[in-house]
């Protein structure tokens, strides 16, 4: 396993593979790799000859007063984790290898950005857009594997790759759970005992909004309602956003149908957590 | 000579000629193509193995109430010019085939783009980057040719491939000129006889600006306010701007130093005409 951290050394990496007929497979991360990760390693292990993992806490994609600072970052860890997992090149750069002093090009999606995250979070995907642009133009991968906890931004990287003609093939992967039921992130490690437990009620909620749906529930606003009521039984849960949209558009309707994304955001004491699950609703 | 209509068929092109080892040159144009564009055509003719011109009237890049319905056309000609000049493949989409209903992904370059025309033509170096980003995703040329009469957009395409990282060589040949000094465009096609006389006035202004200059005037404002009065002796004249800046960051300043851009837009009855020379200020 090689560790890169420029990007003229990635290039040319790149350029042999590419030379010796080799397909690329690429895990962009923020790094301190959980079991979610991993398991995005292993279904791009298979899907390329050369396998590349990304770990870069892209500053570009966190807003003013987030967390980049202290986003929690442990690169033995992460090298251990890719090393066990056959990876075969770790592409690590310093923000200023990857963005100059006068760096002014943004790659932005103007339309599925809008909506969940992106009110929260503006420029948020402005940031990932632009960081993965730059990581396809760098490493060329045929594939490239993400996770479906950030189902937003999986639906967003697929606009941009459609968009702007980028030879790559996206795979958006399960969301990975601990036994609770909790949506791995590297976020939770944030959490303290009492949070962890209230964090579930991410979970509980969206696994109610499916009890909901399958037993017949069709309109929007008392799905929303009853989830709201199981999160804010938790003492240090506030609710950022819960939302039921088309699973591809991310239009918000007052009733379910087709295939529905029913995502949410929550802060548990300071961390601020996602997950979400996508409901397949029959016609009657 | 292969006409491309199709994103499909043009990328089974690209691949082709890369698993050959062909090195592919993009001379990207709007069509109606003058001895400016054949002076890019015969470079490009000798710097790759594949040369593609693309011919595409690109919506995005016209501003609401612009010139992009009449914008002047003529398929038969462009083909017989690229015939004439060796060009291997005319990459000629039709709008809907470039974007969408609902594309929504846009590259922006956000300070290079503020000024100049930046400023009358809001939107329209999103349509160019965001056009030019897509052709160099489609087509993966190992060198692109732009002119400098569009000296901005030039300075504006580079800062996109080095910011997004995008592994193309862009080269910038000279302004072509006709025997009265006029910068060649295809919108001098909207010009009467009366206006064409007029429009030399750009060309004059720019030419008195580089000899104030080599005289030793080191005062922006004299130089603009002498070259207004060149353009303000016509009738059919209208400035949109003159701006004297850094040749590289497009930075304007009190006093001419190092590289400098003198530019200018100028409206000669409907027609909006641009040119700019480059001269080089040597310290005292």
């Amino acid at each position: 396993m090689k560790i890169i951290n420029t990007i003229a050394e990635m290039k040319e990496i790149v350029r042999a593979a590419k030379s010796d007929g080799k397909n690329i497979a690429l895990v962009p991360t923020l790094g301190y790799l959980h079991e979610g990760h991993v398991s995005l390693i292993k279904h791009a292990r298979k899907a390329g000859d050369l396998l590349v993992v990304s770990l870069f806490v892209n500053p570009l994609q966190f807003c003013p007063g987030e967390d980049f600072e202290k986003y929690p970052r442990n690169e033995g860890w992460d090298h251990s984790v890719c090393r066990k997992n056959g990876v075969d090149i770790i592409f690590n750069p310093m923000p200023e290898e990857m963005f100059s002093v006068d760096h002014s090009t943004y790659v932005n999606e103007e339309s599925l950005s809008q909506s969940l995250c992106g009110k929260t979070r503006p420029g948020h995907f402005r940031g990932v857009a632009t960081i993965v642009a730059k990581l396809f133009n760098i490493i060329c991968p045929s594939v490239a594997v993400f996770g479906q906890k950030d189902a937003q931004q999986a639906l967003i990287i697929k606009r941009v790759v459609r968009d702007l003609n980028i030879d790559v093939e996206i795979v958006v992967l399960s969301t990975v759970r601990d036994q609770d039921g909790l949506a791995l992130s590297s976020r939770n490690e944030y959490l303290n005992i009492d949070e962890k437990q209230d964090a579930l009620c991410l979970h509980e909620a969206l696994s109610l909004a499916r009890i909901l749906v399958s037993s017949g529930e069709r309109e929007t606003k008392r799905v929303i309602k009853k989830m709201e009521a199981v999160i804010n039984q938790r003492k240090t849960a506030k609710i950022d956003y819960i939302k039921v949209t088309d699973s591809e558009t991310l239009h918000s309707s007052d009733q379910l149908k087709g295939s529905v994304l029913i995502a949410l955001a929550v802060y548990i004491g300071k961390a601020r957590l996602i997950d979400n699950v996508i409901v397949h609703i029959e016609e009657k």
